[in-house]
Order: C-alpha cells, then sequence, then structure tokens
C-alpha cells in the first residue's frame, strides 16, 4: 500500500471523474473499468459524502446517469455535476443566447435556452459533429459578433475509448480561439468556479475533500489549485508520462479506483 | 494617390499573393477580384520581376494555374511558390515518411513520397476533409509516434471565398498542437525560409522586393520580418481592423491590386 496514503487524513468527500475512471466510453456505451463498479458501492457504504464530477457533454445527465446504472453503478443524477447545466445557469444570469455547437446527445439540456438571434457560441465535446461546416458556421457567427463570447464545455485535449484516444473539445475550443483571435470561457473542470460548485453541492470544504481523475491538468491540477487533493488513477487517458508532468504532480498515484477506495477507507475520516 | 506610394522607391520585384489579392475562391472556381487580371498583365508588361507566392494548400499548383487562367491571368506554374512542393523538398531531405490530412486536390503534388509506416503528419487545408475521424486518425498517429513531428501548410486563420469566410488550416493546426502538446513546424508564409525562397526564385534581394497581400500577419507582417516591404489590400480576408492591428502596420494600404500596381509603376524603379 502506497505510503503516500496518509496524506488522504481529514478526507471527507470524494469528487469522482467519470469517464475514464468509472467506465472508458465506446461501441454499445462502453465497459465499466475493472472493479470500479464495487469501488462506488464501497464508498458509497462508508461515511464519506461522494459526489461525481465529470466534464461529459456529448450526453445529457440523464442518458449518462442511465448508461452508467446498465454498467451496474449505484448514481443518480443528482448526485452529477456536469458542465451543460452549469452554462445554461450562466445563459440565463447574462441574457445570451447560444449557437450551438454540440452533440445531439446533450441537445436536450439546453431545452428551456433561446438560441435565435444567437449572441455567442457554446462548443462542447461534438465527435462526429465537429465536421467541417459545423465549425465553419460556429466561426462566422463567432466573427458577426462585435464581441465574440465563446463558452467552451471543458477544455480536454483527448480522452479514452475501448478504441483509443478520441480527440475531447478542447483542440476545437483552441480551433476557434485560433481562428477569431478571442479566449474561450470554459465550463467544466479545471475551471475553479466548476470544482467550487460541486464542494457546495457536496457539502464539504476544500480542504476536507479529494478529486480522482485520470487527467494530470483537468481532474489533478484543477482541483489542486482550489485546495482539493487529487489523485490520478492509472486508467482511461493515463500515460506513464504523466507521472512525470511538468507542472503538476498529483497527491497520489493508484493503479485504479478500486484502489484509491482501499487507501480512502483506510486513512480518510471514517 | 496615396502619399506612402514614395515608399515603393527602388523596388524591382514584386510578391503577389493570389487568394483574396488575384482572385475570390468559391462556387465554379470563383471569381477574379475586379481589376486584378489588367493590374497582373501591367506588371509583366513592366521590368519589374513578378513572382506568385501563395499559401494555397487545397489544389496542386497546376490545378491553380488551369484555374487562374481560365479567369483571364497571364501565370504559368513556374512563377509560384507554393507549400506543398517545398514540404516534398523537407520530407525528402529529411528522411521522413508523412501520413498526410490534406485536400485530394493536393494528394497529387505527394506523388514521389513514400507515406508508408508514417512517422510524421502533414496538415494542409483540407476543408470538408477536417471531418472528427480525420482529424482524430492524424492526432492518433502523433500520439504512437516517440517524437511527434507535424508539418502544417501556412497557418492561416481563415480566407474568403464568394460565399464568405471560410476556416483555413492555422486552426485545424493549433487544434492537433494542444491535442498532442507539440509544435508544429509551418510551411509557408509566414515563415522566413518560404519568403526567402520566393526571393531567390525571382532574384532580387529582399530589401528591393514588395509582398502583395490580404493576410496582415501571413503577408504583411512575415514578409516585413524578412525585410521585404508589404503592402496590404482591402480585397479578399482584408477587415477594417487590420489597419489598426497592434502588431503590425503595413508600408501601405491599397483598395486592390490594381491601386497597387498604380503605386507601382509610378514610384518603384523602371
Amino acid at each position: 500500500m502506497a505510503a503516500w496514503g496518509e496524506r488522504l487524513a481529514g478526507v471527507r468527500g470524494v469528487l469522482l471523474d467519470i469517464s475514464g475512471v468509472l467506465y472508458d466510453g465506446g461501441e454499445g456505451g462502453g465497459a465499466a473499468i475493472a472493479g470500479s463498479v464495487e469501488a462506488v458501492a464501497r464508498l458509497k457504504r462508508s461515511r464519506l459524502r461522494v459526489r461525481f464530477c465529470t466534464n461529459e457533454s456529448q450526453k445529457s445527465r440523464g442518458d449518462l446517469v442511465r448508461l452508467l446504472r446498465r454498467l451496474g453503478f449505484d448514481i443518480s443524477e443528482g448526485e452529477v455535476t456536469a458542465p451543460a447545466p452549469a452554462t445554461c445557469l450562466i445563459l440565463k444570469e447574462r441574457g445570451l443566447r447560444p449557437h450551438l455547437l454540440v452533440h445531439d446527445g446533450v441537445r436536450s439540456e439546453f431545452g428551456q435556452i433561446d438560441t435565435s438571434n444567437p449572441n455567442c457560441v457554446v462548443i462542447a465535446d461534438a465527435g462526429e459533429g465537429f465536421y467541417y461546416q459545423n465549425m465553419n458556421k460556429a466561426f462566422q457567427v463567432l466573427m458577426e459578433l462585435e464581441k465574440p463570447v465563446l463558452f467552451s464545455l471543458g477544455k480536454g485535449r483527448y480522452y479514452k475509448e475501448t478504441s483509443g484516444l478520441m480527440l475531447d473539445v478542447g483542440p476545437y475550443m483552441k480551433a476557434l480561439e485560433y481562428a477569431c483571435g478571442i479566449k474561450a470561457e470554459v465550463v467544466g473542470k479545471p475551471s475553479p468556479e466548476f470544482f467550487k460548485s460541486a464542494l457546495r453541492e457536496m457539502g464539504v470544504d476544500a480542504s476536507q475533500a479529494v478529486m480522482i481523475g485520470d487527467d494530470i491538468v483537468g481532474d489533478v491540477g484543477g482541483a489542486q489549485r482550489c485546495g482539493i487533493r487529487a489523485l490520478q488513477v492509472r486508467t482511461g487517458k493515463f500515460r506513464p508520462s504523466d507521472e512525470h508532468h511538468p507542472e503538476v504532480k498529483a497527491d497520489g498515484y493508484v493503479d485504479n479506483l478500486a484502489e484509491a477506495v482501499d487507501l480512502l477507507l483506510q486513512h480518510a475520516d471514517q
């Protein structure tokens, strides 16, 4: 067992990334990562609070939760912090009407949002929706605005599906930033506002929380910048070079969620 | 007539951008910009040397020249400096075998290049070839290389077709750079090597040349960094804000190529 496990003392709440930690997406919905179904169940039987903190932006929360339940996970929609609902709140607050460059699977989350005569662009992980004409339309909408506003649901570089590494929304966000000479507003990890809302919803302070994710920058670095401890799992998009990342060092590295939960149940507040 | 025209004294050679200066691409091949056919003819009747310096990477030089001749321009393949042939030279010199993410129209330029078992990626203005699976394939090839090498044929943000602004290769280069955490090698404007090769082919020193283009960064800024004077035309992708660009100031701004040639024939070496 890793010696750094003692660093988990005082943890009262656990933020769990979903893709690459609970399951790998892919054909037929993907596959649970070995040991993760049981690990989530054990966490939930403990006194630790648990919340799922995801940048998933291809699926609505409802569809994501249905998929995960089918894979055997104990999870409900109200336990998930996701960027699409967070974006809707911001759009309403600021009276913005988006042009949506998003996957059909997440469009329902924007059902209550006025998208006529758009004055901003929202980009999410559109997958095959990132074809040239669709990107060009988003670009043209931005270029016609006096002050172009671009929201990006996360800025992940890539994620892992059962078939291999897949480009995430981040590269396409960078493409539009460069094309228009602008800077996107990121909603999702690693944005501090996003972590803070997940902490609020869990009812635990940053100093009492730990994030578990497969993304050294988005999950680990983002959480640490908010004062949240963070573990990286060696599943999902993890690459061995992550353990020598020039800027981010996790509080610990574990083979998978099951090992993280072993350590938590041994060292965290019970 | 613009007072700054005197800055053109001593010019002996003219580098002409093609798209947005000679013609706007688009349906049916596009359309010549008013006055440009005659302006090129007048330049060629003068004692000034002329060379076409383009980042066009959707079409082979042969196809581009055939299109321009159909629009009425006096131009031959040997007068064109273009990034695809320049890239082939580099690939051969360095023994690199590219995975090509390029438009079918330019693929013939790479006919003599070994593309088996690729150890680099070449990205050009692929237009609708920039669909998700194609981008993801280029990304996966790069991620499998120990030292990923990415060549980008130009890094333009966008260009103008008769139907509107269109994303160029630059945004997709940025997408792959971000996804892989690498920096692309740009072949084409504004790379100094590219301008220098055009000057060599024209047989004129930088201090005796002027670049005429519609891209304030790629054409004007790039040329000036090589000691070449540069004019921006108010055609093609020109936007009024270009005249107040924070970093680049053209030696002069003209309504179109015809006005540029009027000034050149009045002030340059004859």
